[in-house]
């Protein structure tokens, strides 16, 4: 109800602050039998981790994920496992100038008025770190949906005003390792470069930018999705924006398809190989919150980091205007590390839903 | 987790299929001693019954509420509240001729696959009309909400490529008014002329539209919302998203806000009269997922309405190639309509988060 | 959060007073292709009637549920199944002489201090005439449990000090039968009658009687019960313990087993035809909170109905010292009607627990 | 819904098997600017921990708690809390005679059942090490407890047929310091004395013995519970029916009472010093499921420990018959190490049903 748990039959429930001991994750519902790979889990999470290149964040942290329970020699068992990521380089001092100011756009104002005491040091419980432990937990879901053919892909589409062209998505192992080829984790190499080379030029104004994520699932069975409130694309847009500076989600064919008529919108069913299909997918995989057995397709749009390098105006704890500047070491843009985010949470809906399925199917 | 409830302090169920014997909607954790104004609560079920005007489905339905427990001498007694509504007009013959065919961009073929058994009859519980349950559950909700000055507006912002021009919403009662006054529910008269042109232009030729609906929310306390999972806005999109046809969600900058740089999207914060505000609202009201005192904000897209008067290729249940008529009476836009169902969704999460912040607060 | 719904996977929400128009509930999560069989569920109901007997309240109600949504053609389609039990036989003016008394070991105290408002018509909410909607629901989950081929039996094993001897268990619809075939509703005929003459006596002394409920399960699988918070049996508890006037419960050995010898309470696990079974039972079917294949067994005790035909001391809502006169048709014991509650709630666990071992299962 | 989780708005979840690296707890929805005193939290775990006494297991486990987050400057922030228990002194190897027999009376054979898999060292995540969690989570609440001058007190009331005396409940503060004076916890000395030699003689016979926990709750405010489901002993019933070994609650007049009259039964109201109170408790302060204000009263029954120092028949994994014997370093009797078990899952109820009542109050 604190709202630190996410999922019903696969539910994950984070702890910790950045600067704290750890942050860490406790999944409980996670069906037995389900191989852990730990050098897997790890992958995932140095994906997600400060430091891996120039458009990064410098700050260092080897986020090396520790299994305390839940899973005997090399599989699940059925009980919570839990997941520890110790902090390190904690350089708390780098805050100290901030300890009674509310950096803009941030959620510094809000903690402090909502609990009149908070962890100001790198964010606290309100840092993109907490994400790490949601990496960890959905690299647990998407090895439970791997034994069931589930596939998941993410990329950067947007930075800025820069879109990738739409992309061949026939094979998505292959976008995979083209995605993993550039450090801006966009599918399209020629995009790629260039976002690369705008985010350097934003990094070297002391700016940031924001930009979009486009994740195309495969493989899912029909009927994932509960029909009235917990529509798949329902529980999908919460996941997507309860992540760090996500504005706007949408799936299908989302806001441009407010502007089409339902005699072009329309998925005009079809047989293929014997399998129902839909000519076009402009419902993103999803009817009646249920999913058809088509690619899922969303998108999710992040705005620009809020820590510039450049010095704000700003009210500290007393009200009195201030200047807060620059300083410590911060994303310039924060879509190439979140790709990782947006498929853990993604892994995440999923795996829950197929458990829900699994709960009231066979009676028929 | 069969997930037709939502909320979790203040929390509804609904029931009822389209041509069943009735709908209604079960409201749980209303706290007592507020007053319950059935007259306000059918004045918005009529804001959302079918047959209001051309531009709506010509369907009759009188969609009277009735109160069956929780209310004692007008007021609530802080146990559930039962609202009841009749199913009228019930053309289930008009639905005979689709018993075993799948209407395209519809949930029969979900539905089907996922039970193995549905009331094809007008959609079933997939059907709009379980909308209905929602507004009057969201007219409680506002009830309470108005009791602690909390106001919320919402007005359809396009319809197609039809945008309204940016609104002085510094009167939210004002523009409710102008709302009103027109049949499509767009606060700007001029362009609810075209869009009221424009949605009769569509239906005459047997199609339909979609559109997007801009809300508002004034007065709101700083502190609403959970920093996590339960972010405010993950929980306000997750109550859009679940809306019928709805197929995004934005809030503050949105989309928009992803092609920015942190340096002009950063909301300064600034004192006005004593007040603790933001220059900007590129947030949107939220920051860190926590309500900031700003208004809040956001953008719901609706495709258009799946049910077209067109002859359409589809399968039956068997699986063969077969034709869909287009009949019944539907709704050439849903949009003017839906405005009501996003304000009762959007009054039902801000009544959850504002007794889930009463239940931790007051301790410092 | 209010505490109006029970369940998770299968979960029901009630709504209600005693005095109101009607009570009623919904259920959530029941798979579809269950056969509904009306009439089944209106025997139930018939069951925990009052006016049934002598022995019961005098107070006549014809309690004919219906069933409003989630049945079609006489089967579950997996979507809420509503049940609306209109109210009859309102003498609200029995109640009018209470209306600002607390009446002793009853519900008006609390609710009045809690809400500051109550319909205290009948008890209101507090009225054990909330349970016909359980029973109602639990007709639902008896019909989905039969189909698994798991039968519950619960019959009145004590009034007062009257305690039924041992029963032969080996056949539970004999038992069934037997326990029907008298007003009391205790399986060993000798007990009814002296039970019976003994809530005469007290009937006519203007007084009530407390007694227990004793109940079996047979055929459940291994495997249902959570290990840790879930255990099956803690479960079982807190659903006894929801119901009007339940002051104790225990299973397996209870608390007898807290006075014995690990070497004598030990349950030795055999081989029988194939089947892994336990010489004796002291663990109620149930280790380390899971089902282990034998019969399930607890026990409910009820402390005697708090409305006696005698006057009593008491405060009013002032504060002041009055009397309150026993007036109204009300149960000398409660215990033959709750039998079937007891049934009820149990069925609801155990098909809320079947349906949670299914989502996770089948991995292995 | 895995069943590791426990409360709503104060919820706690555990994670960790008996042999593994750690064993811990989240506190989700712990309110801000509690005093997080850890001399008190390592006080109470090292009143759970093995080895304290002659009549306790000798296995030696420090049971040190870390808190890694949630806690600033000695604080609470209202941000998750987790506490990791490092674990120690794991004698592996003792459990290898056993990893394919199903010990009599434990969960081996169930968790295999259900799970296929399980670590069978110490019971895994079914040993009652998981309650040195609770108790951690427990000693939490407690402190918030206290700032509103809520007291819990649990004693041993019974080991095997020695019952303790009732005892005067005036002064609990004294009579905790009673119990703490002997190593069985009964706050009666002479009958303290008697259950020691009683323990002793057992253990030397290789056996084990069941007992009982008393428990009062003073200074609960009026309103605490919820009226139908949620009832505050129905929680209360459920939290204690989780711990291990527990197979019977009962609250107020319990069992007993089923065996009283009405009239003699009824708590009559009376003012005492401007108070409302009761001139009798046999409500146990609970009256509809809601708090009354006068001291909460219930009663535990454990069962014999399973684990015997004696041979015993039993099957393998293979269904073979074969012997089990008693090795390893077990508890005779269980009761003076679980009654800090009971308060802490007293005040964990407790807390989340305070949290509640402040989430819907006030509005009158």
């Amino acid at each position: 109800m604190a709202g630190n748990s996410f999922g019903n039959l696969f539910r994950i429930t984070t702890f910790g602050e950045s600067h704290g001991k750890a942050i860490g994750v406790i999944i409980d519902g996670c069906p037995p039998h389900i191989a852990i790979d730990e050098e897997f889990i790890q992958s995932e999470l140095d994906k997600r981790k400060p430091g891996q290149s120039k458009i990064t964040t410098q700050r260092k942290e080897s986020d090396i994920a520790q299994i305390l329970s839940g899973v005997f020699e090399g599989k699940s068992t059925g009980t919570p496992i839990a997941i520890l990521i110790p902090n390190e380089d904690q350089r708390s001092k780098d805050y100290s100038h901030i300890s009674d100011k509310y950096r803009p756009s941030h959620a510094d104002y809000t903690y402090q008025q909502k609990y009149g005491i908070r962890d100001y040091r790198g964010g606290g419980r309100s840092s993109a770190r907490e994400t790490a432990a949601r990496v960890a937990a959905g690299a647990i879901a998407k090895l439970f949906l791997k034994t069931k053919g589930i596939e998941i892909f993410s990329h950067v589409s947007a930075v800025g005003h820069l879109e990738s062209p739409n992309l061949d998505v026939s094979d998505l192992s292959h976008l995979l390792e083209v995605r993993e080829s550039n450090i801006v984790r966009c599918a399209d190499p020629a995009t790629a470069s260039e976002m690369i080379s705008l985010i350097d030029q934003v990094r070297k104004a002391g700016d940031t930018i924001g930009g979009k994520i486009s994740t195309v699932v495969r493989g899912l069975p029909v009927g994932l999705g509960e029909p009235v409130f917990d529509k798949l694309h329902a529980d999908l847009g919460k996941a997507m924006l309860s992540i760090n500076a996500v504005h706007g989600f949408e799936y299908g064919s989302g806001f441009t398809g407010s502007e089409m008529r339902g005699s072009e919108h329309n998925d005009i069913f079809v047989k293929d190989n014997g399998e129902v299909r839909t000519r076009t997918n402009f419902s993103g995989g999803i009817q009646g919150g249920i999913s058809n057995g088509m690619d899922i397709i969303f998108r999710t749009a992040f705005k620009p980091v809020a820590t510039i390098m450049r010095d704000q105006d700003t009210l500290n704890e007393a009200g009195d205007l201030t200047t807060i500047s620059g300083k410590g070491r911060h994303d310039p843009c924060v879509v190439s590390r979140a790709v990782i985010i947006v498929e853990a949470m993604t892994a995440l809906v999923l795996t829950d839903h197929y458990l829900r399925l699994k709960a009231y199917a066979d009676e028929k």
